[in-house]
Parts: C-alpha cells; structure tokens; sequence
C-alpha cells in the first residue's frame, strides 16, 4: 500500500498546485493528521472535466459488459485495500470499525446490483413504435458528472458510493469532490478505483477525485461548461448554494440534492400500548444510529396527548439518558447542532427534557430530547428544521386529524412513518394519504434509518428534502438521473444501436407498439 | 354556442378584474377584435392555483378510468366545438384551416391516446422487492400544474395540447395561461373543458383558463407556493424567464420549457445525386410549413461544397422563390425575425440569395434563403440561433468530417437529420453518434416537421432546446414530467395503492424482485 499524499487523482495523475491547505482530523481526539490536503485548484478542476469529456468519447462505445465488469471489479479493489480503510475512515469519522465494515459491504453489493441491472439491459428503457415514421428510443448517458460525497457515509455516499455507482452504470464519467472531513478515506477509494481502470482498461479520465474544504472549489465544479449534472449528499444550505449556481450557468444543468429531513414519524396510542418496550428500543437506537448523523434520523415524533404516551415518552428519555453520547463527525456538525439545539430551545413552549449541550472536551454532543405541542411545531419554522446528531422532539397531539394536519403543512420530507396496530388503520387513512404527497417513502411500523439498497427504493422527496423529487440517489432507478431518451426516425436496422434492432439479441423488456415484450420484432423497420 | 366575453375561466367561474387589456388581432388584415381581454391580475392567479389545489385533494382519489373518460370527453367537446373553433383560430392566426383542422385532430388524438396509455395501467412503474423490508414503489401525481401554451400551435400546444393532455393525464390540475396571440380560441377550448368537467362531475378547480399579454401574469403564476411545475413551449428568452424564476423561489419547482431549435440537417453527395428532385421539394415544404413557424423547421442546412450541390441549392432557391410569402401568427414574430436576419445579413460571409424583408402590407416575411461556410457558422452565436419563419441557412462543409466537427460544437437541438444514400453509411457513423450527444431525435432521409403522437416519441433535447434533457413534451412518456415515485416500507396489503397490492388485478407490468412481470405475487408482504 502506497502511503497516502494529499494529492489530487486528475486522470491519474497526482496533483498539487493549491495554496489553500487541510489536514484531516480525529474527532476523538482533535488530533490532527500530518498529510496536507489542498484545495484543488481552477486549473485542476478544468483538467479533470476537460479529461472525463475525452473519457466520455472513447467509453460510450463500449458494451454494456464491460462497464458491469467494472463496477465489479472496483468493489473487489475496495476490498482489496483491506483494514487500512477501515482504520483510516474510523480514524477520520470516528464511526466504529463495526458500523464502517458493514457500510463497506453495502457499498461494494451497491456496486455489484448494479453491475447485474446494466447487464440485465432494460434500464435502457427502449420504446419502439413501428410504422410511418418509425420511432425508436432509448436512454444514452449524458456524460461528466461531479459528485459531491457526503460527510455522515464515508463508504456508501463516498467517493465511491450511490451516486458514484449510478452515474458509471449509466455510462457517465465522475469527477469527485471529497469530503474535507475524511480526505485521507477519499484518497484511498481514488487508488481502488485507479485499480479497476487498469484492470479494466478504462481511459484514466474516466475518474479523477479533487480534494478541497473551500467553497470555490465546488463552485468552480459546479460552474464548468463540460459538466452535465451534479449529485450531492448533505445539507440543505450547501445542496441550495450548489443548485443555484448550476441552475445560473449559460446552460443549466441538473443538480439532485440530497439535503436531509426531519423524518416525522407518528406514532398511536395503540401502538404505544402494545410495543411500548420494543418501540422505545427500536426508537432510541434509530435516534442514536450513526451518532444521529443519518439523514433518515426520526427527528420529531408526533405522539397523542395521553398518559400512556407521557410514560412512553419518559421511558424514551431515560434510555436516551443512559446512552453515552457519541462523538459527532466534525467540530463544524457540533456547531450547527448546539446552534439549532438553543435556537429550538429558546422558545418557551418548548421544554428539554434530557441532554441538550456539547459534551466538553470531544467532538461530541449528549443524547438530547426535547417536547412540545402541535401548535408550537407549526408556529415556528425552526422546529421543522433538521437538528443533525442525537436529538429528537416530541410533539403531542390531540387525535388522529391533527396528525394529519400537520403532516399536510410539513415541508417536504425523504421519509415519514406510522405506527400503528391494525384496528387503527381506518383512522390513519388520511395522514397516510398525507404522507403520500409530503414524502419519499411512507413506512409503517418501522423506523426510517436503514435504507435498503434495491430496485423499489426511493430515496428522495419533495423540496426541501432534494432539490429533484422525481429522482432517487439510492436504488436501481437512481441511474435514471444520469441518462437522457434520445428518439431515431426512419433509422435503419445497420446504424440503430443494439437495443432497439428488430431483434432483440439479449431478450430486454421493451415497450412496442404500446405492447411490452422481450420478442423481436418480425417486420422490418421503415428504411 | 355562447358568444366569446374575454373572461378569465377561475375554477369554471368567469372573472374579468384586471386594467391591462389585449385583443385577438387579424394578422391577415391588422384588424383588431371587438372582444377585450385583461391580463390576469395576482387575486385571479391566486384563486385559480388554489382551486387547483383543493381539486387535486378531490381527484387523487378517483380511479384511473374516470380521468380516462375526462380525457376522452374533452376531446369529444372540442369536437363539438365545431366550425366556429376553426374559424376563430384562422382568423386569429392565419393559419389556415386545412392545417387547423388536421391540427385539431392530432389534438383529440392526443387525449385519446393517454387515455388508452394510463387506462392499461403500467405507466406508474410499479417497482416491487419482497423481503425485509418489503418495499414498494409506484409514481403519484405531484399537483397543480401551469401550461404556457404555444403561439404556433393553437390547438395541440395550446389550451388543451400536449402538456395539458400529460399533465391531467397523470392526474395533474391544469392552470392554463393562454397565449395573447390567440385569446378567442382559448377561451373556446376553455368552454370545451368545464363541458367535459360537467360530464364527468370533475371539481371545477381542475381547470382553469387565465389570459395576459404582460410579463406580470407569467411571473405571478410560477411564482404561486401552491404550484409545483411548469409547462412552457415558446422562444429562448420566455422560457428561460421562467426557468430563472421557478428556481429562485423559496421551493424550487421544475420548468420543462421547449424552447425551439435550429434542427441543423446535413446532406451528402450521393442524397443530393440521387433525390435531387423530391430532396429539394421536401426541404422547402418542411421549410414553409406553418409559414417557417415550426420548433422543428430545419433552420440550418449542411452541404457538401461541390458542383452538384450548388447547384442543388440553386434550385432550392428558385422554389422559395415561387412560393408566396405566408402571413406569420402576429407581428412580434415579424419583428423578431427581421431583426434576426439582419444581424445574420450583417456578417460580410453571410449571403442572402432570395427573400431577406419583411412584405408590406400584411405581417409576412419573405420566403428567404441565406448561405455561408462552416467556418463563418462556426465563428459566429447569432448563426446559431432560431430564426422563427420560412428561413433557412445553407451552409458548405468540406467533408463529412467538417459535418462532424460542426455537429459537435452544436448546442442542444431538439431534431437533428442526416440525408445520406446506404453506400455512405459508414462515413456518417462519426456524425450520427456525434447528433446522438446533441440532439433530441435523430431522424435518417426525413424531414423534422411532423413529430409523431406515439409512445418512443421524444421531442426534447440538450439546453437551449429544452430546460430538462431528460423529458419530453410529446409522446406518451411526457407523462413522466407530473409523477413523482413514493415507495412503501413494510405497508400491509390493506392500505398498499392498487398497482402495489400482492393481486396483481389489472395485469399491469411490474418489476418484481428485479424480473418483469404481469403476475400476481404469491408470498404475503411483510407485515
């Protein structure tokens, strides 16, 4: 293993040419790491764009095999480098080797499922109408795209994560704009990925990774006239800064931002009564997963105006309580949660019932709950607001339609849940159907961390939860954000691409003449 | 028939509030109309978007064949309109009615094949994986939709075209803005539309029809909390207005604005050896239909710079020259292309060879044909831009590799053809794969006009021809812009949508545990 050097990866080549230096840093200990990291620089920047268009050219022409191959051998690559990225990550993130190793497993098996749905061939989503004209369609990649890699998923929304993984299924080149918060982490997915190229034979320009903790550099990205989408995991002041500089360009270009939630989750008095252990349980572990820092958090709890559910609350608190509080990614996640925290609390209606401050000496926070009423929750904008790390509030309602009318004021969300026993089903219809319009993915009886990697999931939502609600960063159909439907009139069968001749060779699903089918089509097309 | 009051249509109630008035005016003859139409004023804009609201809470719960019957009854009420629609619209627009008329039935085509296409079912894309957790996902309507209809295309872009058949077809509330050029006809349409509201007990907030000439009126509707996306087909500069402003809002909301092409065409030798005759009468037919005011016109013709194809392009000329001038929709048009052809006249390297002026009398621009070298057309912006008339740019290439070049400094185009005879296939493959980065629909030995209504149809392309690559506004996957996925986390088969449960009771197309299929599952969802 080569030592790591805080350089840039442009094409493969090492880079340095920025005055602007980082370093990463142990949250447990405030140490902090001897290799420098630089801001990368415009020109960096423009070389890595300029290289991963030159990349675009030589790989649209290869088979759809050999990009499946790929993505597989870049998971074997990560595995490859062994403990050291374990190590390094936890001792960038202090997440845990536990947590980490199993982050990487979901990251290589995201790789993989995706190699399988390229190589399966129907994402290509090919329609044919025969006839006069004849019209035939199919989805081709759109080419360089930047990913933003987010700070709370080293591994699964890393340099070489869910929108890393998409983005080369659809055929497109990534550029990667590390996480200041884990530099050294991001250097080593670089040399795995270097890996599979060489194995592979893939142009080199096919990825580069730009370090930097400035905000230039991800304007510079973001601002370049190759780039043709942007993907980003993080928060919603940088999803929104980044989305309004791509939409301001000469051409605009797509930015899907993944920009967190508050996750309600509601919850009934039969479901208190019958759970009341194992809810807490499973309640307090998802609040705390991760140290919080999941996007999928369940930040506010809508419970009923009941004693049971004041006990069940209380219940919540004291387990909260005998958590030892984690240590959080970065000083900069502790800042913003202290600051959100006494923002939420200097209303008056709002009580906290345990935690609430910094733990002195770590980068950490105390396991915090907070309680208040439906009137407050909607009166102040501020409780609606992610508070990223361990904390949740408590918000007690009169009955089942003042769930609903809450949840049809809330802002839009990538999750929203319901427990609930099935003789209450009938009354939570309407928050359900609520839910519906306001959210990504609506769970019943369960807890919305834990994002299963599959062909259903939709992770996403309204604004402000992504700047793009029709799309998902997690799942197959996330490939969709990187591909654009391009119809041929009147081609002949020699120059139509594979997918759409008469004969279907590999047997894909298509849609033909309104009929789908994996037939071939017997009559020739309109030449 | 009632007679035309030049009413704002909020929610099937007439409203007339406004100060800043327009008319319908005669392009033929500058004669104005009698009936007065006011820009909608922000109280209107208002109403109308939350009527549309307050029917979609209504609607989301209707089954799907109830909005397949609303569709198939609108175009049965146009019909109804009879003569007097034709009529109206000629006299609004010069358009002619053997054009109108085969325009209105491509309209009511339109209706009906998205009734047919959401009335089989699998335009949801139901996405199911079993397991733990059992996940679910399908598309649901997003909401209120804004329709900025068309000059150019009264009917099948207008009140209720493409994006209102897509729109309502996905179960979308419509709020109309009409186009100023031809307010009678909208309000027709609008009459048609609470026809079929009233057949088919729709809430009358599923439609509403505002009028406006200003700027204000745009601004007011995409600027409305309530609406969350934008239809638009029109020029660069509207459709970027509104793109700019939809993005600046608080909530982000999508624009899919068609906003026209050069639809560059490049001809080989053997094209011109071989179909001389009939190459040529195709061009200038595509070339004057609708009077030049197609989005899909070529613009920009590339040919070789040999004999022969001077030649070609001599007779192409004697034949824009035979064919009197036609009367353009209205005289902001008129202006806008003789200040586009005169910037393109002023470039020493552009040659004018016929036409070139505006004609006296009647809003009409001559028949006009421009030539110029790659080089020129290359080195100069203004070449590249829509000129929206019977106006065409020829432009000599050394080689199909010169083609190539060009084609790939090109901006995004909605249409690019290629006319080539099978013996030169191979020499146009760099070019053809080059259109495919470029271009929306790539046709082989035709013409762009006449975009075919079927489901592989996509009438879209890269910026500036659209602001979303990714959609279209034609075809039946247009209907894709208005639903957004929403996935289902362990959601028991009682509350699970329809297309979702384990009966799979319509036999739609499903992916299930990554296989496509129209059976039911067996296994029990988790629970």
């Amino acid at each position: 293993m080569t030592a790591i050097t805080g350089a840039h990866f442009i094409a493969g080549e090492e880079s340095r040419e920025g005055r602007n230096i980082f370093t990463g840093v142990n949250p447990r200990t405030g140490e902090r790491s001897t290799v420098q990291f630089a801001d990368a620089t415009p020109d960096e920047i423009d070389r890595a764009i300029t290289e991963a268009k030159a990349a675009f050219e030589i790989v649209k022409a290869y088979p759809v095999e050999k990009l499946a191959l790929f993505l597989e051998t870049v998971a074997g690559e990560i595995l490859r480098l062994g403990d050291v990225l374990l190590r390094t990550a936890d001792w960038e993130t202090a997440l845990g080797i536990p947590r980490l190793t199993g982050e990487r497993e979901r990251t290589c098996n995201q790789l993989k499922a995706f190699a399988g749905y390229i190589r399966e061939g129907s994402h290509v989503d090919a329609i044919i109408d025969t006839g006069d004209p004849d019209i035939r369609r199919m989805l081709f990649p759109i080419g360089p795209v930047a990913v933003f890699g987010a700070g709370n998923f080293p591994f699964a929304f890393g340099v070489c994560g869910g929108d890393t993984a998409s983005a080369w299924a659809a055929g497109c080149q990534v550029v990667v704009k590390g996480h200041p918060s884990h530099p050294q982490t991001s250097e080593l997915f670089a040399r795995a990925v270097y890996g599979a190229i060489e194995k592979c034979g893939f142009p080199k320009g096919w990825f580069s990774l730009l370090q930097g903790a400035g905000e230039e550099v991800g304007q510079n990205i973001v601002l370049h006239p190759l780039l043709e989408a942007v993907g980003f995991t993080g928060s919603l002041r940088g999803g929104r800064a980044l989305f309004d500089m791509a939409e301001s360009r000469p051409r605009p270009i797509p930015v899907y931002a993944e920009m967190g939630s508050i996750n309600p989750m509601f919850i009934t008095e039969g479901a208190i009564e019958r759970r009341f252990e194992s809810l807490a349980e499973e309640l307090v572990n998802s609040i705390t997963l991760g140290v919080g820092q999941f996007c999928t958090k369940p930040g506010v709890i809508f419970i009923p105006d009941t004693a049971p559910a004041k006990t069940f609350m209380k219940h919540v608190v004291a387990m909260m309580d005998r958590k030892p509080p984690g240590i959080l990614l970065n000083g900069r996640i502790r800042k913003n949660l202290v600051h959100a925290v006494e923002q939420s609390l200097r209303i008056p209606e709002v009580k906290l019932l345990t935690g609430g401050k910094a733990v002195d000496g770590a980068t950490a926070f105390e396991n915090t709950v907070m309680v208040t009423d439906a009137a407050t929750f909607l009166k102040h904008s501020e409780l609606q607001q992610e508070h990223f790390g361990p904390v949740v509030l408590f918000v007690f309602c009169e009955n089942a339609d003042e769930m609903r009318k809450i949840a049809a004021h809330l802002p839009g969300q990538l999750t929203g849940s319901i427990y609930a026993e099935k003789s209450e089903y009938h009354h939570m219809g309407p928050l359900f159907h609520e839910l519906i319009q306001r959210v990504g993915r609506v769970i019943l009886n369960g807890v919305p961390t834990g994002v299963r990697v599959c062909h259903a999931m939709q992770h996403g939502g309204p604004y402000p939860a992504t700047t793009a609600p029709l799309t998902t960063s997690v799942g197959m159909t996330a490939i969709r954000r990187f591909l654009r439907p391009v119809a041929f009139q009147n081609v002949p069968e020699e120059l139509l691409p594979e997918p759409l001749k008469n004969e279907n060779r590999k047997g894909i699903m298509r849609l033909v003449n309104g009929r789908h089918t994996r037939d071939s089509i017997s009559a020739p097309p309109a030449e």
